[in-house]
């Protein structure tokens, strides 16, 4: 039977492609929201789920993380790294100077701000919930209308792209994770996301924490604050190390931070994606 | 004459809340960007500029750390922290039962989901640019509509509050920032704020920097990291330290982190807003 995998939708999003890229031949189902893929996973309707974690411009997904931080029971299986392009789409035989509105999703166009204010600084712009809800309505507007969206949307929705690659810099891309009810087997090149937080404040807390897996040499790849949703200025850290919760150096040093800290937490070791 | 100060519209929004708050006799300009109130600071156009830093449920607002880390010249000078209370509007008399249609901005929705989940779990939601244009669209909308909103978007807009203060969690609150041309002279509590990167990537390098503060005394409030921009896995931290960048021991700190970072930017130092 094959694996179901639930994705972070509508059809047509950069998730549904990370996991088409993760498992080809697996049954994807479509989720609206980052906590319904989590639940998917935890209730055992899917056997995995994918969901994007950071993005090289935009950073952290805060739903993901806090996620992680909250949610019992799911871990990291996997993670990947997908190029985030976007297109311009439009109905087929759109012309440039024809078009009289944009659909994006705000954090798209933000992507593609330098385009947007080159090419069409007059076009009013509205906002859509996801890159294909945006073509979706773009190809049910009466009248000429433009898109940002994806290349899976293009092809979902029988749009033509009208410009490639219109975001401000080639270098964006996305981490994607792959959550399970278990995470990954040690291999000769792991990473370990985990997350802690401190029950009294005073300074140097955090640095101390560090200096552990300094003297140990074990090289952190991430290190990232999220506030703890009690109030401003309370917060829990987020970090990401080499090597597998099983190594015998990486145990050790777990065992110190615990004692030194109020939440901690392993979101799973999983094989590292080279960059 | 009046001091003016630009803050991120439109009217209505919570950052003309907190700029009404810092000073309310003040002359205010509604500007459409985080990055076009930095750009009024910059060139003089106003005096001084408001924007929101941070969020206790959402975390910080990148675009402000982003521009805090790329633009020069810009100082803070102060921090405020508003509550942040999330409004149903509609206009007046609309019934409950009547409502089709809800505008939300996708931020403020995320932060009213529990409420909306429970009392509208069938009415479809249109996303909206601000928590103004919110209003401004059920205003203006054919037919019963709602929509998540401001107190002050209620008095600009003349909507009728139905529900009050919607959102999931009461600990709600926004830290913005005055950003201008000179940060704030020393007081008996300041705050400073500021950046650094390392122009190679070994373990501990995070780890040495927060020692020397550790050993100072110097209390941290704020650790945090973003992405480079220059791809995946390279960052720049940010953090808040107390004290002020004219204090001796904090000059004598600031002296050795220079020395071990490729990157290294003060932000301002500034009084502390109490919690």
């Amino acid at each position: 039977m094959a694996t179901t995998i639930a994705y972070l939708g509508p059809p047509g999003s950069f998730t549904e492609q990370a996991a088409l890229l993760y498992d080809g031949d697996s049954e994807l189902s479509s989720f609206p929201s980052i906590s319904a893929v989590a639940a998917a996973v935890a209730t055992g309707m899917t056997d995995k789920g994918v969901v994007p974690i950071e993005n090289s411009l935009e950073g952290s997904v805060t739903d993901t993380l806090d996620l992680l931080i909250h949610e019992p029971g799911l871990l990291i299986q996997h993670e990947l790294v997908l190029p985030i392009e976007h297109h311009l789409l439009v109905k087929p035989g759109t012309r440039v100077q024809d078009i009289e509105v944009l659909y994006a999703h705000p954090q798209s166009l933000a992507q593609c701000r330098e385009f947007r204010e080159r090419c069409f600084p007059q076009v009013p712009v509205v906002a859509a919930l996801s890159n294909s809800a945006s073509v979706q309505q773009m190809m049910s507007h009466q009248g000429q209308a433009a898109a940002i969206g994806t290349q899976r949307a293009s092809v979902l929705y029988e749009a033509e792209i009208l410009a490639r690659s219109i975001q401000d810099r080639s270098s964006n891309a996305t981490r994607f994770i792959v959550l399970a009810l278990t995470d990954h087997k040690p291999t000769e090149c792991d990473k370990t996301s985990l997350c802690f937080s401190f029950s009294e404040d005073h300074p140097g807390l955090l640095y101390k924490v560090l200096k552990e897996f300094a003297e140990c040499s074990i090289n952190l790849t991430k290190v990232e604050s999220r506030p703890s949703k009690e109030g401003l200025g309370e917060y829990i850290f987020l970090i990401d190390i080499e090597g597998h919760r099983e190594d015998k150096t990486v145990t050790e040093v777990f065992e110190k931070v615990k004692s030194m800290t109020g939440m901690f937490k392993i979101f799973g070791s999983y094989p590292r994606c080279p960059l």
